[in-house]
């Protein structure tokens, strides 16, 4: 996608023994890219946040084990990269999918070509990961297709939550994939953006993506879309998936949840988008998944740009009250509509997606 | 209740001819207090929210009228305080009750009456707001005791959505009422304060009440309350409201709705706090509350204390986006387990209220 008129990626290789990235804690205030040398960089990037979502999280985990490889191709380095890299953020599986695919890889190759095998890994895995999306969007669109002939030419209102846009990717997107093809070719649509407390990747990031390529939109807080869908206000939600549990149940940025009852309850179908890596076939059901505790200081300040220009940082909660602050929920499957893949659409349970990826 | 070791009310008055009040807008950062001298400077108070909350919406709007017949008791004067008092905040009922309130105790008495008249009623609806508010505690202290009951010992979890401590009343609260009773009864609880996007209320307000008294709790984002929820985290939610209709349904801080869901979902006790001057018998139902649509300066700019000391407001989101702000959204009385009045508790229905408040 476009940041003025410059098309990017997310991630994207500087030479054979670097990548660069665009620094999402940043975002939307500065626009700033950063360098990863080493493995180290990746995992700190994904750690901190420089770099997030699901997808992306894969892909910047696929080349911190290929610059690792570039420093010391050893079993034991090759062990040492997946172990430090898997555990920067425990709720993802697309991390623990691409670190598997790169161990598979590399593991029964020779050392002396490791580096340069891991460095074309990676970025297949990139490529992939932007292909797979297209084909999201192309089938999302569709469902959006569909629901737009009902509105007799008023724009179709579409709820999503965090950002699963191609920030949250290498492009594309996953949930958003869909609304960039709905508007390219002329649907009219307008997007309700959730904030997304405590880290606001919405007002933030999706905000930031859409307004680039020229998608109407409206951030809201996360506590009014229940409103709006019993105003009849949302014709469709769409969000992206963190993991998704054998029998159907997602894992997704903290608050999903509560808006997949609000759609349930009145009846506003709820669609989450996802490429197959984040299917974990190895957990029955969502109560399984490690729900991922972050700083409570994620709560309790909040960065800005100051009126005079510059950034700040204020405490904004009662000096000295706690604060607590999970980042994912896990949304029941029977509270999904369906679930929109590279492959296509099918129902929120083990059997639709059995019917789309056989074992 | 205390702030230090000082016992306040939220409004109280000055000789005579004036009241004070604190500035919630300031809070919790700097503790100040604003005096109203005039009905304009009453109404500028409510509708900057410098005092908000139903209760003492009510109170003010009272003290509003008093203050207006000091300066002319004509009946032309208490039709514009009337008006112009009504229409600060359109949500909230307790407005209209305390406005109509003092009217009809006014209009038949000799204007040289009037000033003196109307400051007393004001001061007998604030009055009455501290009693009303300590019985209601007092009849949710039982709802508490018999669900600390079941916790052998262990803390009982509450969760609230927004301030319905004293801050939103002349005293005590409504929904933090019978919380301050169990706390000072010696009953082990916990409090998740929702944070309360985009006023953040609950992070402000809320925190700094229970902090003030010494109750255990914890701030989270609006969208963590369903995870805790699913978790078994939460023993009972209780609310405040702005306005109950005649069958039931319940208006409330932006996201209420949201949560009332999720207790269902997980079957936790939801209960809604509230003074009868909350009910709108003339409302059949919640779709006809009319629902107060704020600045979306509220959601994209924050406020709060820079690391040097001082206060800052910075803008959040991404540059150019639109933001929309609905103040309220309304429960359906399916999703309330009971209401909490100064009366008693009951069902959540027109059959409930009418067994407390008979026509």
């Amino acid at each position: 996608m476009k940041i003025g008129s410059k098309p990017y990626r997310t991630i994207w290789p500087v030479g054979d023994s670097a990548v660069e990235v665009i620094d999402q804690t940043k975002l939307p205030h500065e626009f700033k890219t950063v360098v990863l040398k080493t493995a180290n960089d990746a995992a700190h990037a994904i750690k901190t946040m420089i770099v997030r979502g699901a997808p992306l999280i894969g892909a910047t985990a696929a080349y911190g084990v290929a610059l690792a490889m570039r420093a010391d191709a050893s079993d034991e380095a090759l062990d040492r990269a997946h172990d430090m890299l898997a555990e920067t953020r425990p709720t993802a599986i697309n991390l623990r999918w691409a670190l598997k695919r790169m161990c598979d890889r590399l593991r029964n190759h020779p050392r002396n070509e490791r580096a340069a095998l891991a460095w074309k890994e990676a970025a297949a895995i990139a490529d992939e990961d932007v292909a797979v999306c297209r084909a999201i969007g192309e089938h999302g669109l569709k469902i959006i297709r569909e629901a737009s002939a009902k509105k007799n030419g008023a724009p179709l209102n579409i709820l999503t939550h965090c950002n699963a846009g191609w920030l949250a990717c290498v492009d594309w997107g996953t949930a958003l994939a869909p609304i960039y093809m709905a508007h390219d070719a002329g649907i009219p649509l307008h997007v309700w953006v959730d904030e997304t407390r405590p880290r606001n990747q919405g007002a933030s990031l999706t905000a930031f993506e859409l307004g680039g390529h020229g998608v109407s939109h409206t951030i809201i807080a996360d506590n009014a879309g229940g409103h709006y869908m019993q105003a009849g206000r949302v014709d469709l939600c769409i969000v992206g998936t963190d993991r998704v549990t054998a029998n159907g149940d997602v894992a997704n940025k903290i608050g999903t949840y509560l808006k997949a009852l609000a759609a349930k309850d009145n009846g506003v179908p709820f669609y989450v988008a996802l490429p197959s890596s984040t299917i974990d076939w190895t957990l029955a059901a969502g109560h399984d998944i490690p729900i991922e505790e972050r700083s409570p200081d994620e709560l309790l300040k909040m960065t800005g740009r100051l009126p005079g220009g510059g950034l700040a940082t204020v405490e904004i909660a009662a000096p000295g009250s706690p604060a607590a602050n999970p980042g994912f929920d896990v949304t029941p499957a029977r509270l999904v509509t369906g679930f929109i893949t590279e492959r296509g659409t099918c129902d929120a349970s083990e059997k639709g997606l059995r019917s789309l990826f056989p074992k």
